[in-house]
């Protein structure tokens, strides 16, 4: 790819803009927002120059209700030989493309899996994508050069490419994304309204479930829009759910011990599928969940012996990333498990054998 | 304080263990589960012989449900002249005691807000409490030497001490962390059952939104039993606002053009709800949202202007904690306002200053 041009200088199409910039690409830029446009230029993410001649790859990096008629103007006006775009619902921008009597086969949907909760250029960086899921979505009219072109786009910005079709990127980012963000919002919409004691009485947990509260009402409309049908049944699943869950706290006030003992029953059933689906949650995109590798030391029955044990993996620069202690044992000498990553763990085991620790055998 | 009790040695007695003894004061070690207990001890959290009189403050860290009657039976031993707790339920605890035949003058309800995904004596941190808020609840029955014995615990603890009525605390952890809690689970719980390619689709948001739901489930069954009634009211408006919100996502897809609106304008209300509502969110514990001051900056017009002022920020140790940039005027050399931490914002105008940008007056 030697020339591409980014329609839509937000955040996303900014960062994009920059990644290709340096990476030696000439970007040419354009936004209805000249504004924006400019800020764009001025990090010196591109041109603002019209290119002369098609580019190789053009992003579409607009709202998703506008990227099937900009699709097909662009196409039109001969902009480039393949298109993208990175919107975060894909069936609808290859439905508006061919409403909008554009070319399916020159278009490689695409969606990078990154974004913060601030918007704008100004909030671009080159390495927004590094290590990041990028989902393509070609279709069986998608040729190969788009594929091509997108997968290349991908490589450039540092990202993880993967295939998907439409309907199944668009069931799932109602899960993990669209679903999740207007739970988080309605969580937050609770607290408008609450004393200012009460809201003070707050912790890290409430941060981390609100966070995403924060985004652009703007955008996440355009988006929960686009995907309106799928998140409505991830909700109404969990509607249901919530249903059950509050029947089982109102149990738990009931008058008979069985009613007692079923609502206690139920809260827990909660609780431990909760417990089983963040499990599944990926530690860091693009990655399964973090390798970690147990390393079982004795430790002495003196006060203070943990502490001098943790100081000296510790000193030898370690991250001890969780610690277990064998509580079906009941003896003067305890054992604890240090779990660490699993390139550090010989590393550990020779620091702790220096420095006198007892190792109890390898796991 | 010089001698105190910790009934419980999980992670929250333990690290109020650690950090009495780090204060110097002599603490003596309790828990029906000796390896909890020979943990904290390894630690060096304090000592596992049982006091020889009184102690100044006891300290009860078991589960809500047990506080009743473990703080009773340790009354009627004599172990303490005061007793406090660290239960995040605050009501049932203050009942429990007098359905007991406690003593409610000694006894000032308490509740660090600390803690985290991992539990038990291993996980205990004699910062944990840093900064953080810590509510006590006395009662009209609590004596002023318990009620001052319970301050002194949070400021060597390095809390901020709040006192609350009981119920307000009880109906303040619904609103904030009870019902949380299971509105993470339910998403959570969601997940279980997913297509493993659907789940790695997600991002830092779903990662957000779900990492309470990893919290202990017994632990979190019995917080929710001892406050069920004022977390199912919660649940209950909140599951009516998410009906509400599932019907406006089904009129997006309707057939008449008023109801796509009315749909649309749905929606946004919710999400700007959401961001009404997570800008009540406190920043960090204690505080209120942090105090940025923004620093206008003319920026030339010129490609990798930005990117320039940027580096100079940067470059001088300060962080920006925001960027905005002027919309409304359309000129040539643009404005971009930088927002600092309080205290940077006079050391980034002397660089900027000094580097040649032309600071654009004062905000």
């Amino acid at each position: 790819m030697r020339t591409a041009a980014v329609i839509g200088t937000g955040l996303i199409g900014t960062s994009i803009a920059l990644a290709l910039t340096r990476r030696g690409v000439a970007v040419h830029l354009d936004d209805a927002d000249t504004t924006a446009a400019r800020a764009a230029e001025a990090l010196g993410a591109g041109s603002l120059e019209a290119p002369r001649a098609p580019v190789d790859l053009a992003v579409i990096a607009v709202p998703p209700a506008r990227i099937g008629a900009v699709l097909a103007r662009c196409q039109r006006e001969g902009l480039a030989h393949s298109y993208t775009d990175a919107a975060s619902v894909k069936v609808r921008p290859h439905a508006d493309l061919r409403a909008a009597g554009g070319d399916p086969a020159a278009y490689i949907g695409g969606h990078p899996l990154a974004g913060g909760e601030r918007s704008g250029p100004l909030a671009a960086r080159a390495d927004l994508f590094e290590g990041r899921l990028w989902v393509l979505t070609p279709s069986s009219l998608t040729d190969r050069s788009a594929l091509n072109r997108g997968l290349e786009l991908v490589s450039l910005c540092g990202g993880v490419p993967v295939l998907m079709d439409t309907a199944s990127h668009d069931r799932a980012v109602a899960l993990t994304s669209h679903a999740p963000h207007l739970i988080s919002a309605l969580l937050a919409a609770r607290l408008r309204d609450a004393e200012g004691e009460h809201v003070r009485v707050s912790g890290q947990g409430l941060r981390d479930v609100t966070r995403i509260a924060a985004g652009e009402p703007g955008l996440w409309g355009d988006i929960l829009e686009a995907n309106a049908e799928e998140v409505a049944e991830v909700l109404e699943a969990y509607a249901a759910d919530l249903g059950r869950t509050i029947t089982a706290l109102r149990a738990l006030r009931g008058a008979g011990a069985p009613e007692r003992a079923a609502g206690a029953a139920a809260l827990a059933e909660v609780l431990r599928c909760g417990n089983e689906g963040r499990s599944r949650v990926p530690h860091k995109q693009g990655g399964g969940p973090a390798v970690h590798i147990a390393v079982p030391v004795a430790i002495p029955d003196q006060p203070g012996a943990l502490a001098r044990l943790f100081s000296t993996v510790s000193d030898a620069g370690v991250n001890i990333e969780d610690v277990r202690i064998d509580h079906s044992v009941d003896r003067p000498s305890g054992l604890v498990e240090l779990l660490v990553e699993q390139s550090s763990a010989g590393h550990v085991r020779a620091v702790l054998d220096a420095n006198g620790w007892a190792l109890a055998g390898t796991s």
